[in-house]
């Protein structure tokens, strides 16, 4: 990891060598989460040397890995950032992009941390990994370290719905399912780790995974031709993937490629918004039960609500609410009129940005972004729930297709 | 379409103007498919110019598509193709590859086929478009048709999965549940078409569709540096996807990039083998059964046969049939070794490879391909089925976890 050249406490500031410490803080414990640093005058020379390698590794030298046989083979990353013609005609947002991670391997956004986690891994010789999830963070440690040959072991609440558990089980991985919460399900990696060594990539305690988040942003500066646009748009759940935006641009500015930062707009469901109270208040509340749909954002305890309100202040942006019955209308707006079927979770950041539109703060020639992060198959209920139209029965006759078609609106051509 | 030259029908051999035939041979009817022809000479002296776009797109000089704007927006095409070290090694099979077309846009290589035939139909002035399917062939083109606004007109049989039809409405589709088989959905596709004039995009009727499957070999070409395989295994259930492989290689051998051709394996279920049969005995079976939990390639009448005999037959390639518990174990070993989480038939030509493997007529220094066709999240009961593995129940205490630890094969790091 020479790339690194230290680990900073966001809490007390204090810098550590990256040999030194692998997860938080020693001084600040769990809270202490670490931001990673790199020699950022020797790289501000530099063009990015990977610019014939379509993944996140184009961005290699400034991420905590350096070997070739620590990267994984998947093809993780510079996934497209569309310009959707339609939607933008029909709202009015003459710069609106959507950036399409679902067609990440295996299908979300987390593949960019679980890529660069299984690299730094490999890097430390660390092994088993473990996490606990109920859903993309799993699916993508296991998919990745999969390809890796890598073991896996992942705990999730016995809720977790089959469908994540069955493609758990293909990955190879091993999975326990929990008599209780998520909670229950975290504490218990976090035990594992303490007692047994294995590498644990949870969610803002190890400090590399956001270095594999922060890609994103290198990406939509790239493809904006190395521009940064106004504003972007992050659905909110812990917040580790707004913390991961803002490193991106916050690298880019350290580097000396630009001199400003977007507006960050994180967007929570309203069911789960303990992220947009810290924000409002400065304070996290007491843990909440959260009730959402969207369940990739479905988060009591956000362990990474400082690095998601500094992401927002810094930036000059805010955290708004959705409804889940926003996030269902903007599933089906995103499905029907660009193509991309997301999950609930996936199509939020849009449905903040159909809500900041409808209030009129949004300026319709402001370059604006979607990230889009999760893939509608990942949750065939949450989608039924987005559908605003029914399938038509019909008897396997040319005279009931003639008399549907008489009756709908179909069309002769 | 003005680089195409002739629509070729594969059964007279007469050669029809593409501004006077829309489908099949007019001298041959339904059975007359055709041969898109460009004019090789004027390009075997190009590069492909699209070179520096990455997507099927690249190969437009070579495809029915002329306009810009005709080209759909979503990124379909140029995927991965892996060398997967660890299966090399434990298979020694030195150079393997696997070409991943689970993330294309709908997580299915049925995309290039849409994408392909939603521009034709944009050129034709052709909407709406319709078909039938209950799988990925409908999926990629409400998805693509959504992207560009265009009206789609599915028909499924009444026992598609409620996954699948989710899917579609998302996407905006119109959707007829036909109470009947899926031959019944396919017949009423067609008489919409001769009834309303409905652009029809179903499989080896539609000449133009083989086209975009086409680009998969002119990706493996370009990603081997402009080699051609020795062998590339196929999944084959109606034959349009082993004919468009044979057309890619075919092209390239017309332009002049190339003097040899790969051998072409077609892999189908043993419960949904018609092609096979045709292909050992030059005649299609009557229409049988079919029974595989592998849906994509579960085809009682085969409509591409033909195509899919000659692509074998010209290049020196066969036809095997592999059993479900192959395909379930190939899905099994492709998601553990190499992270690729398929549907049953997108493992279906990796199945296939083993089974070579086995019976020991793989060289293992010669380069094989198996095409992975479509994601395992298409199909989670599927994947259940190829499992090899339990979750394990955890009380939420530290003590039990201990305890699974000491009794498991888990390891101390």
């Amino acid at each position: 990891m020479s790339h690194v050249t230290s680990l900073s406490c966001i809490l007390c500031g204090r810098e550590h060598a990256p040999s030194q410490v692998l997860y938080t803080c020693p001084s600040c414990g769990p809270d202490g989460v670490l931001d990673v640093l790199y020699d950022y005058s020797a790289l501000s020379g530099k063009v990015f040397p990977g610019k014939d390698v379509f993944s996140l590794w184009r961005y290699k030298d400034i991420l905590p890995v350096e070997a070739e046989r620590e990267v994984p083979p998947l093809r993780v990353g510079w996934t497209p950032l569309y310009a959707p013609q339609r939607l933008r005609a029909t709202l009015g947002l003459s710069a609106l992009f959507l950036k399409d991670d679902t067609v990440n391997p295996t299908a979300s956004f987390k593949d960019r941390a679980s890529a660069v986690g299984v690299a730094v891994a490999m890097a430390l010789g660390k092994e088993p990994i473990t996490c606990a999830s109920t859903g993309n963070a799993a699916s993508s440690l296991a998919g990745i370290c999969a390809s890796q040959g890598i073991e896996t072991i992942i705990f999730v609440p016995e809720t977790a719905p089959r469908a994540k558990v069955v493609q758990l089980l293909m990955f190879g991985a091993r999975v326990f399912t929990v008599k209780g919460t998520y909670d229950d399900a975290f504490d218990l990696s976090m035990e594992a780790t303490r007692l047994f060594g294995w590498y644990n990539r949870n969610t803002s305690y190890n400090p590399y995974l956001l270095e594999g988040k922060k890609t994103v942003s290198l990406e939509i500066w790239e493809q904006l031709g190395e521009k940064v646009p106004d504003r972007i748009y992050v659905p909110v759940g812990d917040g580790c993937i707004i913390g991961g935006v803002w490193k991106g641009f916050e690298d880019l500015r350290r580097m000396g490629r630009t001199d400003r930062m977007p507006a960050l707009v994180g967007v929570q469901a309203e069911g789960s918004s303990a992220v947009t109270r810290a924000w409002e208040t400065g304070v996290l509340p007491e843990k909440t039960d959260c009730s959402t749909f969207a369940d990739s954002i479905s988060v009591g305890i956000p362990r990474a609500w400082r690095q998601a309100v500094r992401a927002v202040k810094e930036t000059g942006g805010e955290m708004i609410t959705v409804s889940d019955k926003e996030i269902a209308q903007a599933m089906g707006i995103l499905a029907r009129e660009s193509g991309i079927f997301s999950e609930p979770a996936g199509a939020t950041a849009f449905a903040g940005i159909l809500k900041s539109h409808r209030a009129g703060t949004l300026d319709s020639a402001s370059s604006v972004v979607a990230l889009v992060t999760g893939a509608g198959l990942k949750d065939i209920d949450g989608a039924a729930r987005a559908c605003t139209s029914q399938a038509v029965s019909l008897e396997p006759h040319v005279e009931a297709l003639k008399e549907a078609v008489r009756e709908g609106s179909l069309r002769h051509s």
